[in-house]
Parts: C-alpha cells; sequence; structure tokens
C-alpha cells in the first residue's frame, strides 16, 4: 500500500537552551523540520454488504486484519468460512480509491446475533470513508471549537510528564497502567485519573469535569501517558481542552483532526524535548524574549567594545 | 472502591546466572514472589435501563468514566443533560455486588441514532457482570484449548523483544506505533506486523495465520509491543497461540483469562528478565540441569576435598 508513514513539518523544542554559536550569542532552542509519522486511517468491515464496524488502523495487510479481527470476534475459525475479501470500489470526494471498506464473504449465512452485534460508528457509509470521512464527522459533533486563551511556556509543558508520574500512584504499584493528567497554564494539576485503558482515563477526566460544571475545559491542557490517537484528540476538542501533550508519538490522523479543530497537539513530551505537531501558537517559547535579549547583549557588547 | 490493585504470584527469571551464592555454588534465576498488577474489570453502561456498551476498565471513579465517555459520544454536552447515575443493584454469583453496571438518566430521551449504537457485547446481561462473566464468554467461544506442544527455553524467551524490534520497519522512522511478532519455539519469526493499534497489529499475524492456514497456531509464542490487556490474551486463545509475551504490564482479567484459557502469559520482558504469570511450565529455566550440574560440581569438590 505504501501508506503506512507520511512526512508532516513538526516543531521540535528542547529545554537545553545552553549558548554555543559564538555568532549570534544563542542558540535557537526551536527547530522546525519534516519527520515521520505513522498513518491512520479509519477500515471499515462489511459482512456480506452490511457494515460491520469501524477500526481505526494503519494501512496495509488489511485483509490480514479483516480475517483475524473476524477470527477474534469468533465469526471465523479456519479459511473455509470465509469465500473471499474484497476492497469496496468507493472513492473519496477527490476520485481516489481509499482502500478503507473491505466486504467480506462467508461460507455461512451471518448468525443473527453477530448482526446484531453491528457497530455502527459515527460515520459515513459511503464506500469512499477516509480520514476527512472521519474528521467531518467529528466537526458535526464539536458544539464549537476549544477556545484560544490558553498560552504556557514552554518550560511548564516539559514538566508535566514529571509532575503527571509523581502523582500516578497506581503506576507507582503496578509499573502498568495510562494515566492522563488535566493542568493549567501555569503547570496547577486539576485532575489526574489513571486506568488499564487509556482512552479510559481521559474520560475520567472529563467526567470529573463535567460532574464539576467545568465544561468546556478552556485554559486546560491535557497529559497523557501513551500515544496520540485520533481518538484521544476527539476525546479533548469535545471537552474543549485546549492542548494535548502525549508522552508518544501522534498519529497521522491525529495531527489532521488537531490541525482541523483547533487543538494544539505535542508528542514525545520526555523532558528535555517536545514535539509541537498543530497549532503551536499557544506554547511560548520565550525566543522572543530571548531573541531581544540576545540583541541587548550583543549591543552592550559592541557599546563596551568601543569604549 | 479499593479495587485497582491486586497482589498475584508472579516468577521473576533473570538472564544473569552469574554464580555469587557461595553455599550452593549457583543462584537460581528464577524467583517467585507476590507482586501488585492492575486491576481490569468490565463496566457496563446502560441509558434509561437498555445497555449502550461494555468497556474495560480499572474500577475506580466509575461515574466519573460513564460521564466523560457520554460527553466523547456527543450524547451529552453539560452536567444539566445528565439527570442521574447509579449502580445497578445486581450481585455476582457469589451473592457480591460487583458495582460493574451503571444505568444512566438522561434529561432528554434518548436518540433513536443513539440507541442504534448500541453496542451489543459478548457478556452476559446480567447485573453482576464481572471478570467472570467475561471470561466465561470467550471460553464459551474457544473451539479447543490452545495445544500443549510448545516448549523454549526462557533464552529464547528473553531474546524475542529484541527481534522484534530490528525488524520493526515502522517504528524505526516513525518511533510510535506498535508490533506483534509470531515466533517458533526456537525464536524463529513467522510474521510480524505493526500498527498504530495494538489490538491490529494482534489480528492482522492472526489473520495471516488464517490465510495461510496455519490456524490453531500451536506451538508458537507471540510477542507484542506493549502491556496484556484481556482482549489480547482472548486473542491469542481464540487462535490457538500458547504463550504471549508483553514488553509491558499485565491487567488483572489478563491474568486470569490466560490462566483459564491455558495461555502461557509473561510481561516486563525487557531482555534482562521476564515475569512469568500464567502456565511457566512451557518455559524450562535450564534450572533442572544447572541445579544437577551444581550438585555433580559439590559431589566433585567433596571428593576433591577428601582425596
Amino acid at each position: 500500500m505504501g501508506r503506512v508513514t507520511q512526512r508532516r513539518r513538526v516543531t521540535t523544542i528542547r529545554a537545553d537552551g545552553s549558548i554555543t554559536d559564538g555568532a549570534t550569542g544563542s542558540v535557537p532552542r526551536t527547530a522546525s523540520r519534516l519527520d515521520q509519522i505513522a498513518v491512520e486511517e479509519p477500515l471499515e468491515l462489511r459482512l456480506g454488504g452490511e457494515s460491520f464496524t469501524v477500526t481505526m488502523r494503519t494501512p496495509g495487510h488489511d485483509f490480514e486484519l479483516a480475517a483475524g479481527f473476524l477470527v477474534a470476534e469468533g465469526i471465523i475459525g479456519s479459511r473455509e468460512d470465509l469465500r473471499g475479501l474484497r476492497y469496496c470500489a468507493g472513492t473519496d470526494e477527490r476520485g481516489n480509491q481509499t482502500y478503507n471498506v473491505i466486504d467480506a464473504e462467508l461460507d455461512a449465512p451471518v448468525p443473527e446475533t453477530v448482526r446484531l452485534r453491528s457497530r455502527n460508528v459515527l460515520t459515513s457509509s459511503a464506500c469512499g470513508i477516509c480520514g476527512t470521512t472521519s474528521i467531518d464527522a467529528v466537526e458535526k459533533t464539536l458544539a464549537r471549537r476549544p477556545a484560544a486563551q490558553l498560552r504556557l511556556k514552554v518550560e511548564t509543558l516539559l514538566d508535566l510528564p514529571d509532575l503527571m508520574r509523581t502523582e500516578q500512584q497506581i503506576f507507582r504499584k503496578t509499573g502498568g497502567v495510562h494515566a492522563a493528567a488535566l493542568f493549567t497554564a501555569s503547570g496547577a494539576l486539576l485532575c489526574l485519573r489513571e486506568d488499564v485503558g487509556r482512552h479510559n482515563a481521559v474520560d475520567k477526566v472529563v467526567g470529573w469535569a463535567l460532574t464539576q460544571d467545568r465544561l468546556p475545559l478552556s485554559g486546560t491542557v491535557l497529559q497523557v501517558s501513551g500515544r496520540a490517537s485520533f481518538e484521544l484528540v476527539q476525546k479533548a476538542a469535545l471537552a474543549g481542552i485546549e492542548m494535548l501533550a502525549a508522552v508518544g508519538a501522534p498519529s497521522s490522523l491525529a495531527v489532521d483532526l488537531a490541525e482541523r479543530s483547533g487543538v494544539s497537539l505535542a508528542g514525545f513530551s520526555r523532558g528535555g524535548s517536545i514535539n509541537l505537531y498543530a497549532h503551536p501558537e499557544r506554547v511560548d517559547t520565550g525566543e522572543a524574549g530571548r531573541d531581544a535579549q540576545a540583541a541587548r547583549g550583543r549591543h552592550q557588547g559592541h557599546e563596551s567594545a568601543a569604549s
């Protein structure tokens, strides 16, 4: 398929602001470059033409994914149970075949119990299901875009994973649960929740906010322990969270949805550095101030050299 | 709730078999102890008495989880939309309240589009839904228990994460996708798949096996990059995989299901050491051989001392 990775513009910020560049007196801590990220796209699986489920996946080996999913659901057990798999011949709005809809033909009629389990997910049932379809569906349920009142220092942002880790009580005991922690712009912890499911940890934080009557969560940043998927950005956007920062990598669709829905997205947040993938304008890197300072320093240097 | 962690018997094996114990001439590389693991239990969410979804979660803050999930699904947007949440008054087979079923009363009638999205998951709809219910449901769909023909050396097992990593092409580019890799008892790689979703990576491996007509996967071990959840053990058991080895931690329900379904389960597999949580009998630690060798050594030592 060749659609497993994509190049995206990413802004990397390093904590180390040490002065090593003799010419200007300061090294920019911020660098922009193209980076490879893993592709995430929806795959709709149909049974005999009827929609059964939609899963977010990295394209490639899609027929195996479909077959393995049917084994895991107890619907087929051997190759004989599966008469065939084919891509649905649909296209997206640009006329491109999306390769995102697979129809499975079973050897036996689809049992009624299986048909009842079909998950009618919030996506277009058009054959051209694609990332854009999924983002459109989220945008339709967004009451409003997240506010633009959050502005936080990069030092605060870099501290969040450590601040979260010190409060992770279940992780300290078990070494194995995810966490989501909501912070203010100044790095004050509002709510931290842990769970074996990272989506559950985020749901718990948003549920806390709802019971506290604090939705939408304007002015806040959500730090999560794992990776940033489409689903996590969706949950943040729906709760009005202005920024999502993940310890791990983001997927392509997470970046796309963050960009479109107005959520700032950070990844690979590991204390010493962080990558910004969408709406970096909420992060104050202090570069303007330091540049001004460096300029003043150079100016003073020139003056003292002249005196 | 106090049900967030549980103590379980775990066998830890270290790669380092260095001799440091003067009394016996060898230190057992295998140690058994009680360890804390994160609890995973199903939570059924009902809307006005009708089952809507079941999610696997760590108990605690369940009302927040339910409320946050409803926000994420676009069903409620503020506290006013949610009239109330209560635990269903059901019990498990021992008569204990499970606290695993929550009924949400919405302010408005449940929209038809939402009712259509209800996910009829493979669990009992009894109020006493619990881990046992979930395991029973899996056992019902298991055609047979995994075979008992796998026997692998601990050194082979310890090498699998590195073997997998060297073959992870998407991870090398992006630093951010999960992987699942199927190996033989001698550590030969049969199939490796990568995906942003770890369940998808496993589905792809199982789907590969189905298309190759290799199900059930007797005599194989599946190495995964993340944690071991109930769902991953379920997928392994249904495919007849004899052992699941995770780089991260297992959940309580993953251990319970592995124990009951006959799958060997390993966690925290990080090159230097590994934890065995269920059916350790498939792993040959070489202890018997080394003990015999050590005994021979001691015997010879005594002889030479006597001569």
